[in-house]
């Protein structure tokens, strides 16, 4: 077991690999920041945790404590054990990249979690094969009736935790996200570290 | 003009090539039938229309009639011009596969969407590098606001159809969904053919 907290810096990626049976705990230090979250199978990146593959099994658009979720060969990869905020997260808008922010007026480079998936898994020395869908821990993102989205600051606390446990040997991927023109990770739009545990 | 009408065969798929600023009519000859609908750039198959891209464009789950649909280069690939149904298509649910119907208890091979997505491209020589997300045509998966999701018959009647304008040189596939256990293709569980016009 290892207790060291890693940080997930802002603005920046961050990859680990992750033993079946592990627990890893994401915490969201200042209660406002987005991860964009990935997990791969370690021994075939083109395996990958899901979103649209996970649905039909928990029977919501996002996860909630208890849930397993699955790849893209409908086999668990993750289980939800815990989550101390209010279970708000998103799972139908994809990651930021380069193009987002060339749409939001953006002149020149902008720090994207896109970007800092592959940097990320870079540093250990692998190409993810595609982009999946993340699991974007804590962004706030509701669904209307009629379909509309909204994009709202997060609703978590300082401290804040998730714990997941692991289903297979994994690669996952974490993007503190660098968006700082929607409100997306708090009103001041200032992103900010979030920090992990692999116990 | 090409006035052919393409059949897309009951519990199979079909690709076509449709060049930029051309219009695909999508006719749901029974009302009964979905139809996942993909779309790739025909110069780079890596680049598709991605519906996690596409919403925050259209600020939506689902598209409605005017919507451009985006890559996920977040470049325009479909304009939906027309649709005479009532506008519930699902975005939220993967193309259903091998291991999906073994999910639902059935033994041996079962027709899927993701096998005809190959096999239709194959018939054009090409193969996908990855299967996307795809626009569920008349697929009723209600969104609740708790996030909960719902398997209902398509609400379209026989002879309903939407149109698509192209916004780049594309290979489109559609499969006529196999599913026959749960009522997504109608409340008799009889999926049937549906048709193509490339205007």
């Amino acid at each position: 077991m290892n207790l060291e907290l890693i940080e997930i810096p802002a603005r920046r990626g961050k990859a680990v690999r992750v033993r079946k049976d592990q627990r890893v705990k994401m915490i969201n230090t200042h209660g406002t920041q987005v991860v964009d979250t990935w997990a791969f199978n370690a021994g075939d990146l083109h395996e990958f945790m899901s979103w649209e593959h996970t649905r039909p099994h928990i029977g919501r658009i996002m996860p909630k404590t208890g849930d397993v979720l699955f790849t893209n060969k409908r086999r668990p990869i993750l289980t939800l054990l815990e989550d101390s905020s209010p279970g708000i997260h998103d799972t139908v808008i994809a990651a930021c990249d380069k193009y987002r922010y060339k749409f939001l007026g953006v002149e020149g480079y902008h720090d994207n979690c896109t970007d800092n998936l592959f940097a990320a898994m870079a540093e250990l020395g692998l190409i993810p094969p595609e982009v999946p869908q993340p699991l974007n821990m804590w962004m706030n993102i509701p669904v209307g009736p009629d379909g509309t989205i909204q994009w709202l600051p997060p609703v978590a606390k300082p401290g804040d935790h998730v714990l997941l446990h692991t289903e297979m040997d994994v690669v996952m991927a974490f993007s503190a996200c660098p968006q700082d023109i929607l409100p997306i990770n708090g009103v001041a739009c200032k992103p900010v570290e979030c920090h992990l545990q692999i116990l």
